[in-house]
Order: C-alpha cells, then sequence, then structure tokens
C-alpha cells in the first residue's frame, strides 16, 4: 500500500500542473510580503494572517510529498536545495509571537520567495553555474583582498587623525576603500587628505588602477572560462580533432605504400 | 484600373527618391518638435501650425500608398511595424484642443520621430535582434528581479523606521536599490542605516556582489550568444564538419582495403 | 642639383635619428605648453618665449623637409595627416600680439602636442584603426541618438516648469540625458520630477535601460568586428577551409573507384 | 658538511609543512597589522611588541634557508621576488624609534603582507601574466596620457581664473580631468564653466567620448591579447594545421596518380 501511495505522490510531483501551483503559492506568498510592507486596511491584515497560515501548510505537504515519493531516502538531506527548502518550511512552522521576534519571522518569510530559484529548473541550473564559476575565479579575489587590506591598513595608519569616520580601523578603512572602487564621492575623501598631505592623490590613483586591473582579470577570466567549457561541450559531441584525422591520413598513406611494394 | 494603380503605386514605394522623401519628412518633423521646446516668435509658431497638417497629411497619404501597394492585404496590420506606425498616424488626425489634452497631442507627434526606425531597413534590423535577444536572457532578468524583491522586502521590513521616502514600502525600496546598483549617492543611505544598524553594511555590500554578479552574468550570455550565431551561420555555409571529414576518410580507407583483399 | 638635395633630404628624413630629434622637439614643446600653467618667473618666460621662436622654425624646417623629399607632390596634401600638420605649423606662425587672441595662440600651440599621433607610427595605426572602427557603429549611434531625442523632446515637455535650467528646452534636455547616463546625480533630478508627477520614475528608468542596452550592443558590436578581422587575416594565410579539404578527399575517392571499374 | 646542511634545507624549504607554516606566519603578521589600527589595551600593545620580534626573526631564517638552499647562488638575487623580500626583511631589521620614523617602520612592515604574494605561486603567476600583458597595452596608455595631457592645457588656459583649485595648473587640471572620467560630480564643474563659457559643454562631452573609446579599446585589446595566447597555446599541443592535413591529402593523391600511369 505505502508503494502504491508512493508511485502515485511521484506521479503528482511530476506533473506539470502541480509544479504550476507550487510556482503559483510562492508568487503568492512574495505578493503578501509585499502587500505587508504598505499600510494595509484591518481587514487586509487578518486575510494575510490567514494566507500566511495555508502557505505555510502547503509548504509542509509538498516537501512531504517530495521526500515521500523520492527513492533515495539516504541522499535526500544531501542535496542543497532540499537541504534549503526544509530549513524554510521548518523555521515558518516555529510559533512566534514576541514583537522583537516577529521581525525575524517576516524575514524568514522572505526567503520563501527564494524557493523559486528551488522549484524552476532553468534557474537552478544558473546558480549552480555561477557557483561553479567561483572557485576559479578565488586566486583573483584573494589578490583583490590583499589590495584592499594594504591599502586599508596603509590609510588606516596615515589618514586616521583627518577623518576618523572614515579611516578609523582597518575595518572601516575597507569599506571606504569599496566606495571609492564604486567611484561614489571619492574626491570628497580625496580632496580632504590632501589638505594635509598634498602627494595623497598617489594613494587613491594607484589604488583604483590595480582594483580596476584585478576587476577586468576577472571578467577576462569568467569570458575566457565560459568559452572554454563551450569549447569542451562541443568537443564532447565527438567531433574528431585534426591531429585524429592526421593519423588516418597516415594511415591510408601506409596502405598504399605497402602495397606498392 | 485599380491594377494599374496598384502597381505604379508599388514602383513609386520601391522608388529610393520617394524613400528620401519620407526620410527627410520624419526629419523635418523631428525638427520642429525640438525648434517648438523653444521660446518661439508669434511668426514662427503659425508657421509650425502649417508644418503639423502638411506631416500629418503625408504620413496618412504614405501609410494609404503602402497599404494599396501590399500584396497580401489580409496580413499587412499583423506586422508589428505596420500597426505602429498606423497607431501614430490615427492618433495624430484626433483633433485636440483642450489644453490638457494638447500636453498629450505633443506627445504623440514626439513617436513621430520613431518611424525613422520603421523606415531605415538597417535601424529596423537592429531593433529585431534587440528583441530577439531579449527572451534569451529572460531567466537572468527573473533571478535579477528575485534578488531585487527579496532585498526590497527586508529593507523595508528594516529601515522603513529610518527613512520612510527610502525604504517606505516595497515598491519605493526597489527604486532605492536601482539607485545603489548605479552607485548613486549610496553611501548615504548606507551611513544612515549604520547609525541604527552598525552591521547593515552586509545589507548594502551583498546586494551590490549578487547585482553585479548577475549583470555580468546577463552581459556574457549576451556575448556568448552573438558569438554562436556567427558560428551558426558560419556552417551555414555548408562547411562540412571535423566529423564528415572522418566519415569520408573512413569510406576511402574501407576502399583500399576491400580491394586488397 | 635639385634631385641631390631631394635624395639627401630623403634620407635624413628616414633616419631613425632625425625621427628621435623630432620626437624630442615635440616633448619640449610639449613640456614648455605645461609649464606655462604654472606661475613662472620673470627669466623663465623670455626663455619659453625664445624655446618658442625655436620649435615653430624647427617645425617649418621639418615640414619643408618632408615636402621637397616627398615623391609625389601633388598628393602630399591628400593625407589626412600632413593636412593636420601643416596646419598646425602655419597656424603657429601667424603673429598674434593682441591678448584676447594670445589664448587662442596658445590653445594652436598646444594641438602641437597632437604631431606627437602623426610622427609615431604605432600611433597613427592605432587611430587610423579607431576611425575605420566609427563607421560600422554608425547605426547603433544614430539608435542612440534617436532615443536621446525623443527623451529629450518628452523631458523638455513634461518637466520644462519644476526646473527649466534642466529641462529648458531640448539642447539643454538632451545634456540633462547624457549627465543621467553617467548616473551623476540622477536621483536628484528624479526626485524633483517625482515631487510633481509620481510616475516620472518611468521617463528615467526606461531611458537608462535603452541607452545600458543599446551601449552593451555597441561594445559587442565592436568586439565581433576585432575578432571577425582577426579571422579573416588568419584565412588570408591561405589556410585552406574544410570544404576544399571536402573537395580534395572526394577527388581521390573519385581515383579509387575509376581504378577499379 | 655543508652539503648535508644545504640538501637537507633544500627538503625543509620544499616541504609543503614549512610552505603553510610561513603562510600562517605572514597571515599572522597581517592580522596583527590589523589589529594595531583599533585602539589596544597595554597588555595587547606588548604582545603585538613581542610578536613584531618573532615575526622578524622568522622571516630573517626563512630567506637565510632559502638563500642557502638555493643551487645557483649568483643568480639568487637577479630574481624580483627574492629581490623583494630581502629588502622587507631587511627594513624591518632597522631598529626605528624617533616618533616620526615610528610610521614609516608600520608601512615597510604592511608590506610584508604581499609576501603573501611572493609566496603562494598562484599568486605570483597571475601578478607575473599581468606584467607581461602591461607593456602590449602600452601605446593605448601613451594615447590616452596624450589625450589628458591637450586637455589638461586647454582646460588650464581657459578655466583657470573660473576654478583655480580645479584647473590652477596642468597637474591639477589631469587630476580633475582623472576625476570627470569617473564621472564623480562632473556636472558641478561642467556647469561653473557654464556659466562663463556657455559651449564649455563641448570640452567635457569630446573628452568623455575619447577617453571612454581609449579606454573601451585598451579592454578590448586584453581581451583580443588573452584569447590569442589561448589560441597559441592550443598550437603548441602539436595540433596540425589544416594546411598540414591538405598538403597530405596532395601526397596521396599523388601517389595514386602514380600507380595509374
Amino acid at each position: 500500500m505505502y508503494q502504491t501511495l508512493k508511485s502515485s505522490l511521484q506521479e503528482l510531483k511530476d506533473n506539470k500542473l502541480f509544479e504550476l501551483l507550487v510556482i503559483t503559492v510562492i508568487i503568492i506568498s512574495a505578493l503578501e510580503i509585499g502587500a505587508k510592507t504598505f499600510e494595509l486596511p484591518h481587514t487586509a491584515l487578518s486575510i494575510t494572517g490567514i494566507l500566511d497560515i495555508f502557505i505555510t501548510v502547503f509548504f509542509l505537504f509538498e516537501i512531504t510529498i517530495r521526500f515521500v515519493a523520492d527513492e533515495d531516502k539516504k541522499n535526500f538531506f544531501r542535496k542543497g536545495w532540499n537541504i534549503f527548502d526544509s530549513i524554510v518550511v521548518a523555521v515558518s512552522l516555529i510559533p512566534i509571537n514576541d514583537s522583537e521576534m516577529a521581525l525575524l519571522a517576516r524575514l524568514v518569510r522572505v526567503f520563501r520567495v527564494l524557493r523559486m530559484v528551488s522549484v524552476v529548473p532553468e534557474l537552478r541550473v544558473l546558480i549552480n553555474s555561477l557557483i561553479k564559476a567561483l572557485p576559479q575565479l578565488g586566486y583573483v579575489v584573494l589578490l583583490m583582498f590583499i589590495i584592499f587590506y594594504i591599502y586599508a591598513a596603509v590609510g588606516s595608519f596615515i589618514f586616521k587623525d583627518i577623518n576618523p569616520t572614515l579611516w578609523g580601523d582597518i575595518a572601516i578603512s575597507m569599506l571606504t576603500l569599496f566606495r571609492i572602487m564604486t567611484f561614489e564621492d571619492w574626491t570628497d575623501i580625496q580632496y580632504e587628505t590632501m589638505e594635509v598631505y598634498p602627494l595623497s592623490w598617489i594613494f587613491y590613483l594607484t589604488f583604483i588602477f590595480f582594483t580596476a586591473f584585478a576587476f577586468l582579470n576577472m571578467v577576462i577570466g569568467i569570458v575566457v572560462n565560459v568559452m572554454e567549457e563551450e569549447h569542451r561541450s562541443a568537443k564532447a559531441e565527438k567531433e574528431p580533432t585534426l591531429k585524429e584525422l592526421q593519423d588516418e591520413l597516415r594511415e591510408i598513406k601506409a596502405l598504399l605504400a605497402q602495397r606498392d611494394s
């Protein structure tokens, strides 16, 4: 009997209509979250309360189906997306009444919108490919961090007394440097320190050049990676290499030469 | 007799000089619109009034020619550019005297300049290729929207009381986030919330990283798409694949082997 | 005798040392221009006066050599760089004493620095390739101009009364739109108009999207152009196409088949 | 005996654990530098003092090992990274007590963090490839400098009296132009000069266009360089060219034709 239930649930899970229903519920939950940021009349508030319970129950129901229908229950919680879904559902179930915690409860519900990514396969593929691209960029990111760290330390040592809110310690300095990297009012910071140290424009210009160069390198790295992957997938279609063609040509020549003798 | 008219109109439509005349009238109409934004003497105003009527009549005349000369009248209004042209001409014909509506009438006339795109074939190709590229970017745009929506909801929940003009509801928050994405005075917003929540820089930095990453992905996606299309069009020139060459080589080898036996 | 002079001048013109001397004089002239922007003591001013005369005479001397040494004197003034050099030298020769014109004289001397581009061959190649790339971008630039023109007309019609210094007429509006395109304090402009027309954010957001999209298209267009040129130059090295290889293979098969019969 | 010491030190140098230890000490030295930017209690200060001595001794010890273990001592100081390491260690050894020099001592210690780059091989490769890419960009950088120089001279001549803090001399003007290139409050500068010279927007717009175009060219140049290098490294894997395949095909045809006769 359990087997019958399981196979019928599996059918339900793979049903296009069911998938559409799940997406619809996620969209409704997203709209509800959006609506709550506006000033709502009392009746609307009670409706969102009921909606909230309904969505929580539906998500609990959906993840149960997915778990029961799964062939390989041991590995169910090894898949990142399943863990993510379960945590979001589990946290929604905790009853929270305290006003302080109410904000936290709201924030957890916001993450339900991220379930959109775990349900739509195309988005899941997109996120996976983004995550896969990250480690290849590891060393450029490390280099950028070293640049930030050194400039933040130097900036903090030299400019601390000029403006402690910008250069107070190394953490604040790194935030200030990120601001400079986005070109956001960076000349105000520069003019302020140039009044004390007229040569401090060297600090800002070299920082901008180094980070711009490292950033450019990162972008080019990603582009080259993407193209190489395209190339590799083209090769996987069993296209022979030119080397292989050459080998076959040599075999033919050997065949011809052999018969001549 | 209708047939004679039709073919003579067709000749007129395809005439290079006629096309040039249409472009000239569109440019005059554009210049007239531009001139109207300046303070004009009374005589100039009456001239623009006459010009206006002339341009409207000319456009009506031109679209009539195009319609009569068309072979397949049933599908005439199925082509996007024809519909666009007809609407622009039709709306220009509505007589508007009310001062409130006068602004609307002016705006409609501005869209006449867009007829430049529907007349110059190269621009039409450009726009068509842009529109064709959009659906391929669909999922990245959706992902970006989800990022915006989640951050706007979180920002609205947490920062609402700090600055309601920036974080009042989810719609205003999304506009504020777009401003942050363009790096426009984003640190002012950040410093304001950091006074209440010192860790709120995490909110801004992660948002900037996520959107920058998604944007980069979009750009790379477009580049790869464009290159694949180039590649495909190169293949369409009946270039054989390496696989096909290999197959031919194997046939030759089989021929040679067969004769040896 | 003229022939002897001509050939000896030709030798001088092609001499590496002479080229180096010309570059040195240009650099000195550039440094002199830079020095003049500082407050100079009286003695230094008289030195720059003498330097000025020397440089003018040297440039006159150099262009005369180039003209005399040229084989094809009729076409000498058909080459863009020669015309540019001659004009710069000619204008330097006009004696200017009036204080109003003194500024103009200074500006003309600034353009002498551009002679650096006409003398160093690598820079000339760079500029030529930039100029060659421009016409291919023509239609994207035209499209961008149409977008600017329409938005400037609309902005001028609607926002004129809100802030005439930003939206006074179509010319000022286009400058304001360029400012918005560079994201420079664009939200200040937006918030100002949103107080009167709360939906005017649509105007700004659509404008930013359209121009960003057109700009992206332009960049990708340049990249694809550059790569196609690379590809074409690779083909010019007499690499056979895959099609040609296939044809040769078929000839071999035909040879084999023919002998079997 | 020296030989035994040398080989055992060589083993130590190549030991993975030793490398990890060096990296750990560098990270500790980086953290110490970061910690010093915060207000520290007295006990923590004395700890950093001891740490400082320990790190200096460790680095001295490590570079001695590397020098003794090196096979080719004559060329040890010809490698850029070795020189860099030695200078950093040597400067750390100079005892500095004067308060003025204390800042300098701190700055030198900051550069110890850069030793991270000289120790991690992947970062060294990254930096080397960046440095190798620079000369290829030489002429675009030179062109950009000429653009900056000319605009700075013109700006300084015309706008000097309007705002001497922005356009005082050619050096300040170049800094101002760099600010304009980063779009940082550039319209403020523009509006200021437009009050005196209404056409000065031409100065700013042409400058932005030229630098944007040169910058774009630089980026594309890097991308094309990277791709060509990829291409070349692919060729180095002994892939035959299509030309070589064609030559082999012709040999086969010649063999077949020869036997027919």
